[in-house]
Order: C-alpha cells, then structure tokens, then sequence
C-alpha cells in the first residue's frame, strides 16, 4: 500500500515541494521532536515554507530546539511525517487528524510502521528516525548547522539512552561524531537531557525505590506507585517513564517489573528483560504486549492482585525458557 | 624531564620490544584495565610475550577483559603505564613498586600527568586513555580483534559515562564506530558495565535518596552515607563511587555534594558542579583539590558541622559568581 523510497528518493521529494507540514507524533519524544526541528530549519535553509504540527504540547525541555509550530498560516502542499509508526499515534488536538488523513511522506525507524503514508522511507536497523534523517537532510544538499545538529543529536541520544541501548550501532556512533562535527552542543545537550530530573521525579523515585522487591531468587525485581504516591509528589507522569529501565538495571535481574496506578484504579505493568527473556511473551499473557526486550500490560484490581498476576507469568517465562 | 612522543613513534617503540610489562593504576577502572587488556592482546597478536600488573586485584566485573596477568614469569624489558597519572597512583602491592621504579613508556590522557615516565604518548584531548591506545594499536599495524575491540570499549564508555560526559568528542564517537565495527559486543558491554548494580549498592541508593537535601534555594543539593549505614548494606565502597553524580543530575542544581563518611570517622566529600560554577574552588578552601567540575575535600567533625563547613563554601562561592 506505501511505496518503499531510498534516502535519496525521499530527498528528491522534499526537495521538489513546498508548503511543507510535518507531523510528529503525540506524546512527543526527542526523536519525532529533533526530526521536526531538524527537518524544518533544512528546509527553510532551502528556502522552503514549513511548520510542525503535534498533537500534544511541546515539554518544556525541549523549548531549545525552538520549533517552528504551524498556526495555519499556510495550506500545505505535502506532509511529512516523522518517527510516527502508526496512523493512531498522530493524536487528536491541534487539527492534526485533518492532515494525518493523507500523509504524503514517512520517515521512519519503527519495525512494525504499517505503511499509513503514500511514501515511505523506513529502516528499522537506524537506532532513531534522526540517524536516518541525518542522511536525507546531507542527500538534499544541506548543510549541518550547529541548530541542526542540535535537533538530530536531540533525536540520536534520546532513543538510545545516550547510546547506551542495544539499538546503537556503529553507525549511530558515525553520525554522533558528524553531528559533533556540525558543532551540536554536546555538553549542554546531555546535561539538558539526561541530568536535569525535577525535584517532584527525585521525590517519586525515591518512593519508588523503597517499594523495591525481589522474586523468584532475586531474577525479578518490581517497583511500584500508587496514584496516590503519584498525586502527592505532583510529578508529571511523562516523567517516570524511565524509572521503567530500573529494575532491570540490577546484577542478576533477567526481568524487571514496574507497577504505575492510573487514576481509574488500574496497574500499568512496564515488562523489562534481560537478552534471551521475552518481555511481549510475558505481557501478552496478560492482554498486553510490545517487544522482545520492553513490553507491557494493564490489569484491573488491586496491588496484591496485579503482583500475583504478572508474577505468575514471569515465573511461567523464566521457568519456560531454562527448559528451552 | 620526560620525553613526548608521537603516536606513531609510541607504535615504533612497542614494535621494537619483547617481554613487556604493562602497569595499571591501583583502584582500577575500565579504562586502565581495558588498555592493559587490548595492548596486551595487541603485543600477543605481533607473538611478543607480555604481561599486566596492578597493585589492587581486579574487579570481578571486569573478567570478561581475561587479562593476563604477571606472575613473574619473564624478566621485563619494557615496563608500560596505560593511564597512569602520576607515580603515586601505581600503588604499594604485587611488586609493583619495584617496576614503577622506572617506567619506559606511558600512554595517558590526563592533563595533569606529571612526566615520570622516559617516553610519554599525552594527548589531554582523549576522553579515555583507550581513545589513544586505539590510535597506537593501529599503527602497529595490528588489526582489531573483536576481543581487543571489547576491551577499547570497556576504556572508552567508562570513563566518558556512556559518552555522556563532556570530555565526549567527535573522535570519541568516531573510534566508538570503529570498535563497533571490529566485533565489539556493545550490547553485553553496556549491561555488563551499566546496568549491573549490585542489590547492595541499590540498597545504599535508597538510603542516600532518603537523606536527600535542598539547600540555597535548591541550588545545591546534597546526600549523604554514614559510617554505619555503609556497613549495614556491606556495599563495595568503590560502588558507591557513581552516586556521586546523582545530587548534580537534579534540574536546577548548580552544587551537588555526596558525604560518604569514612571507616575513621571523617566525611568524604564530593563535589561535582554545573558548567560556569568551580567545584574545584570550594574543595580547595577546605583542603581539598581537584577539577572545575568535580572535586573533593575530607572533613573531620561529625555529620552536621561537615555539612556546615561544605555548605558555607559552596554558597561563597555562587555568590562570588553572581558578583563576578
Ligand atoms: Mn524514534
Ligand atoms: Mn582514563
């Protein structure tokens, strides 16, 4: 249904077009967000008109890569879409669903992108959409400013967890290098993105850890929050994401679970594995699912119930793979 | 005092020994032992004989480097130092003063290396002495084996904290392609080296977030261990080395302190600073040293007047850098 285009092919499209829209997707990343910037400031180094669009607003972390946000004060000729992997991630708000009826161009990183868009350049081996917009942004003639650099290395060290996740590869280091090259404000960038954690996320981190469990001989640990713990540090929820990436960071640990309430009452269950434990086999037991080493599920009840629950498959999956 | 060499001309004076001797500095981190372990390996490949020595054994975590190490099996010609700053941080054990008495050649990357060595390969702007060391094995004219690859690695994501630090450049990022390409196993690397932390260490963690402290407005913020509590987790105290960064990762703090009170009684303190602020400054006025980000002083006196004296210090000086 989509058409595959090479790097080249995609630039020559951006290349021919103007008006240009181009989509992230909701609850935006440094990835989609770092595409948006980059590939704006191309493209007004081109000449071109262009806006980005989202969903939802930009976290104020992110004000630096100072996005050029579209108000309507152009019709758009083409739209592009950027490390969006589905039609269902475009998000509600801001006229987005207008547009994202019909993308014109993806640009894409996600394995499972299920062709929405009328063309699309999609390798699922680049650790980021960055890494891949890297090359499109050289292939239409342009070159990296300090600002575009910025907004790729943005999109590069978040999806990788400053290119410490499997996903990097010896080219994401390549086009790190290139980016430091282009003048990317490295220092600043990894400060602002990995050592600014607000108080009220220390503050719930805190409680998270003290609610720290071991099972099954200390080969899963679990972390929990209660909506109440939640609301009383006044921590915004897109914050402790990555506490999901705790349990798991522990020596002997092959899966680390964390328990979030929502506010209807239910358990998110973040499913985190060791190399070899099937996070999405787990999960999907449960109705959820995700990938091989991240996935995750939601159950009703209370906190004993949702432990038991997620416990019994864990020891299902370990049990199941030592007879393997 | 001591003479400078060249990369190449380090190659050439590898290339014209045998039974070598390579010397680690004591408290061992990743990069001294990977770089013990890839010229080791390097010297092996070109069928020299070759040994490692440090004054601390080795820590269990970093067995997969496999070095060999020296047990007086040959009489040394060449005696190497591999990031080794200075004389006094070869250490009193397993014979090595004997052979730190004088010392060939020394491939580093500290600025303050103070030249004890007869040839000195110095290059200030590598973030990891393996940085270097993977420019000298080059040269050699020895190709990247992946097991020397894993022990580049080890040097290069170690010291630059997963190339988060400052001292991350584009070449850091650029030999980091290199040994990806070579077979490094950057996946297994990376969990081995980051997200491998002991329970015990976890346990220290808790407590030190449960002692976390705001002050001067939430400008400096401050944890802290006792004695007793150290003892109650039985963590390796060299674990306790990376929570050093965790006050200073809190946004909005320009001062982060860790107080880690000693078997004596005095208190460790550590200091790590925003750009802009001289940490070395504050440990400096209590008898402390160190560098314009991270530094440290020892206090004796018990828990509050530490803090006291460590806090008078590092409000002098914000405030001095507001006036200034
Ligand atoms: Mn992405
Ligand atoms: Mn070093």
């Amino acid at each position: 249904m989509t058409e595959q285009l090479t790097v080249q092919q995609m630039a020559e499209r951006l290349l021919a077009a103007d008006n240009i829209l181009i989509l992230c997707h909701k609850n935006p990343d440094g990835d989609t967000l770092g595409c948006g910037g980059a590939l704006y400031y191309a493209l007004r180094a081109l000449d071109r008109t262009a806006g980005v669009l989202c969903s939802d607003p930009i976290p104020p972390q992110y004000a630096y890569l100072n996005l050029h946000l579209y108000k309507g004060e152009f019709e758009p000729s083409l739209v592009v879409a950027v490390d969006v992997a589905g039609i269902q991630l475009f998000g509600e708000n801001n006229r987005v669903p207008e547009f994202a009826r019909h993308v014109d161009l993806c640009i894409d990183h996600h394995a499972g992108n299920n062709g929405y868009a009328e063309y699309t350049l999609l390798d699922a081996g680049a650790a980021a959409t960055a890494e891949l917009l890297c090359e499109v942004i050289e292939a239409m003639g342009v070159a990296l400013t300090p600002h575009i650099a910025d907004c790729l290395y943005t999109g590069l060290a978040t999806d990788t967890g400053c290119f410490k996740f499997s996903s990097t590869t010896a080219r994401t280091h390549r086009v790190a290098a290139k980016l430091v090259e282009a003048g990317a404000h490295l220092e600043e960038l990894n400060t602002l993105l990995f050592d600014n954690k607000s108080p009220e996320r220390m503050e719930a981190e805190r409680i998270a850890r003290n609610h720290l469990e071991y099972y099954l001989d200390g080969r899963c640990a679990l972390i929990y929050l209660t909506r109440d713990e939640i609301a009383a540090t006044r921590v915004d929820p897109a914050d402790l994401e990555e506490l999901t990436s705790l349990p798991i960071s522990i020596a002997g640990v092959k899966v680390g679970l964390t328990l979030r309430q929502q506010p209807g009452g239910s358990y998110r269950i973040s499913v985190r594995t060791a190399k070899g434990v099937d996070a999405c086999a787990i999960a999907r037991r449960l109705g959820g699912g995700g990938h091989g080493r991240a996935a995750g599920c939601e159950l009703l009840g209370n906190l004993e119930n949702a432990k038991s629950a997620i416990l019994a498959e864990v020891e299902a999956e370990l049990n199941a793979r030592e007879e393997g």
